[in-house]
């Protein structure tokens, strides 16, 4: 439809007309306000739409008039004024820039985004699930429950030190031999995990703890490229999207107080201690976070989706995150 | 099991044991570092179980050797090595404050959450799910497509004022015969809707913004025991748990430059005055909900979920949210 007065003028004129309608069969007079002076009204909503059709006024309107006509009880009658209903919300979609023409999509985080089904299965994309989660929210147990359910390998900071621990033992064991043993190319790419191993030590110059995060980031590049797993915080998730390789982003937190019981019930600790406690790892956990990333840690603009632990528990959790990734084994429902 | 420390000692040998046969199975060195001194790892190991059952080094130590396993080539070795991982998972799981065994759940929050499997189904219950959002993340987008994909009525700040303005003036109507219309029971009860007109004028003696608020809540709180739909903002999620009725509550937002480019498309504008613009709008909302809830908008703790719509856009959010609440249409896969 051209977005020109005309066509705004006999739109407007359906969506009153439909409106007088679904009001009279809906048995309410709650429209006559709508009902005034006919020819004004139009004129108005030929207004709205021409001039704004993005307008949220215009979108209200419309979904009262909908609203309204699901009351009607007779069957015949409602299903008449639903098609009536969907036909205008048609041509509404038509007119240029239109309510709900523009998208808000950011096709590069789309693309990425292997939870959206709209994400372009390559066939060599791995199923890939960054976990970031506040200390207490029970994040680690739904990452490794996860895991479990999904047949799928579990990382997170102390397997990672585990790993380079021993490939750094490796490293001494290789360099006496001429052959690097073949098998571990299946698990890790050999040459450079054995590069990153003789550097290692060195941490090119770089303090410690940046050295362990640089070879954890390569590991984890590394790793994306031959298997699907789960990765417990390390920045993963922006690791990943920089060097574009699909993934999906979850933060997992839960209300303090709802954390503070927790913790104290599994490590028997105080109430006051465990606030204190719990403060520092946040504190620590955005330090570092932001430190890596330049980004805020936990604000639901840096991740794909963010669960409240608290309104579904470990098991739930679990089962709401195949829910999403589409990959829950249980029939279907409908 | 009894958390004693012949039976840590027990399980510790036999994590011990599948390491070992795990590594020699796939072939790989790395396990060798863990091969040390065997009796010694398994005082160690045991001690870990005995004295910190809940510690994620453990849950760590286990995954890493889940992780090995699953790459072992023979399918019948592997097969093998997971049934006997699996069996010592179940016997870590039977320890008392073992990892995984402490919930994060809070009863009362998972009690209200339909989007929660384990929420008792009464039979009473409707489809209510609250939609908050920043501006220009299309928010409202999604919602209003929600509603239409679902079926169920759609209602946000227009719409509450229109309803509340034509309560109001049916008020006048109401004052001058003796019966109501009665179908208007069907949409909003009939009693309470009527006084809640006649008192509106009044205000309570309140500013007019909370007058508007507290009538708003009303019929939020009316609504819900009559119908589905999806509402927007109002702080209708935590209305609602206030007066402990069910719901999904989510809140959709997207990365400020994302939401800044819709905005400028959207209405036409310019880069600066749109971030302004929209600096001014978030702080809004942000007060807004702070002064009626006590809360901080739009942090993930406050919400069942969080989704960042730039990740999905308006279509795969919708579409998401279905999968969420298990509603989804389509032919489930697997």
């Amino acid at each position: 439809m051209e977005n020109n007065q005309d066509k705004c003028r006999e739109l407007a004129r359906q969506i009153y007309e439909l409106d007088a309608d679904v009001y009279q069969l809906s048995g309410s007079i709650l429209g006559r306000t709508f009902n005034g002076d006919k020819e004004q009204h139009i004129a108005t909503l030929a207004a709205l739409i021409y001039t704004h059709p993005q307008g949220h006024v215009l979108r209200s309107e419309i979904a009262l008039i909908g609203n309204m006509a699901r009351t009607i009880s007779n069957k015949a009658d409602r299903s008449r004024m639903m098609t009536r209903y969907n036909e205008i919300l048609k041509e509404i979609e038509k007119i240029p820039s239109s309510f709900g023409s523009v998208d808000i999509v950011d096709e590069q985080l789309a693309a990425l985004n292997i939870s959206n089904p709209d994400h372009p299965k390559t066939g060599d994309d791995h199923l890939i699930i960054c976990i970031g989660r506040t200390h207490g929210s029970a994040g680690t147990d739904i990452g490794f429950a996860l895991a479990d359910a999904l047949k799928i390998n579990y990382y997170d900071v102390e397997i990672f030190n585990m790993v380079l621990d021993r490939l750094e033992a490796e490293k001494d064991s290789f360099n006496d031999r001429e052959n690097f043993d073949p098998k571990l190319d299946h698990i890790y790419p050999s040459t450079p995990a054995k590069r990153r191993c003789s550097d290692f030590s060195r941490y090119h110059g770089l303090p410690k703890k940046d050295a362990i995060f640089f070879n954890q980031s390569d590991l984890i590049r590394d790793m994306a490229k031959k298997e699907d797993f789960i990765v417990m915080g390390r920045c993963a998730d922006v690791i990943l999207t920089n060097n574009r390789i699909p993934h999906i982003s979850i933060f997992i937190t839960a209300p303090f107080q709802q954390r503070v019981r927790r913790m104290m019930e599994v490590n028997h600790l105080e109430y006051k201690e465990t606030c204190k406690l719990l403060k520092k790892l946040d504190r620590k956990h955005e330090r570092y976070y932001h430190f890596y990333t330049g980004r805020k840690w936990g604000d639901a603009v840096n991740y794909d989706l963010c669960i409240n632990s608290a309104c579904y528990g470990i098991k739930e959790s679990v089962e709401l995150i195949m829910r999403m990734i589409d990959k829950y084994p249980r029939p279907h429902k409908n």
